[in-house]
């Protein structure tokens, strides 16, 4: 065994015990309880409580850091499904369909959304920042009319969230009709013609694997 | 004096210490600091202790009342604002466009409706159920085209909340032009051409007066 073998032994487990933080918060914030004590969080990562001050600064640091590690996970994703796509108003909706199907396949990441969702919308990671590069890409190429995309993201990233506690309010609604729907209905005010945008959100969708 | 000057003067405190309370919770949650004390609630209400529990179960009851009694104050100003529009579509349109100046007259409430937006949006008071009804009304004098009214509810709610939240982030941007720009372009979604869109959400507004 060569000496360097136990830094990298080393990292992989700090990397381990990060991550392990990072899924316990992302579970607390899916329940609800973001006023739980450190010490509570660093027992269900099972990592000592020391270990917490190597990667954090505060518990509020940390679940920053699991919602946007769940958000960057799909957002990477959504990247590589759409990087074959001509039409970027077929990126756009394609993204959009794809990530409203999240919400049910992965519940307890959807409901960190819904939780924090009013800032997620703004922060310059995950999926936001994404959804408005496509409708820039889209508006650039004629495809939306020209619009202040600021405006834009206010509706499209306010459907994509409460688009989610409609979901899980309602178990028995299909969720990839009820988002396309959402998807076409946000196409034709961007400017599609109503078929076309129909046509657009009822093409065949990639899988998408589970976020990292 | 007559005798029963004391009961309605009982009932008198006991309505202005529940709307302390409930202002109290009010600042409190626009601050963001649900997880204060009840006694820190009661003190800032300027109530004894004591009081708190003749009117509320527990602090999230409290808080659930806030947040409706603020709500359900703008409702019915709105209404009786619409009382005298004739197009449905234009009642819909005038709510909205009244609504979306709320979030910087009344910051505080505002930063309410932010914090609770995804969970208000499904209570059967306030603004969200009127926003229903007005959609349906223009849905049934086809003036707006036929729709899944779930998930319209869903674009016009999560537009309204993450519009606010733009407000409060870009303070130079104009509230009325946003708001009226978000209006039109859900106008043109469920249906109006965009020129008529356009008339709708340029009419002159009434005055709105602050909530009760």
């Amino acid at each position: 065994m060569s000496t360097d073998v136990v830094p990298n032994r080393w990292e992989r487990r700090k990397a381990r015990t990060r991550a392990a933080l990072v899924r316990a918060a992302q579970s607390f914030i899916a329940a609800g309880k973001v006023n739980v004590p450190i010490l509570e969080l660093t027992q269900a990562a099972d990592v000592g409580m020391g270990s917490f001050y190597n990667h954090f600064e505060s518990k509020e640091d940390l679940f920053q850091a699991a919602v946007a590690d769940a958000l960057d996970g799909w957002g990477v994703a959504l990247d590589t499904l759409t990087a074959g796509l001509d039409d970027p108003a077929h990126v756009f909706a394609q993204s959009f369909r794809l990530t409203g199907r999240l919400h049910r396949r992965h519940p307890d990441l959807s409901k960190v959304l819904l939780r924090n969702g009013v800032d997620l919308a703004r922060s310059d990671t995950g999926l936001a920042p994404r959804a408005r590069r496509d409708v820039e890409a889209a508006v650039r190429a004629r495809r939306f009319a020209a619009c202040d995309v600021d405006l834009a993201m206010v509706i499209v990233t306010g459907a994509m969230i409460h688009l989610g506690r409609l979901l899980h309010d309602q178990p028995d609604r299909d969720d990839g009709a009820a988002t396309d729907h959402v998807a076409e209905d946000l196409l034709h005010m961007f400017g599609l013609p109503e078929g076309e945008a129909r046509d657009i959100c009822r093409r065949p969708l990639p899988d998408l694997d589970p976020p990292p």
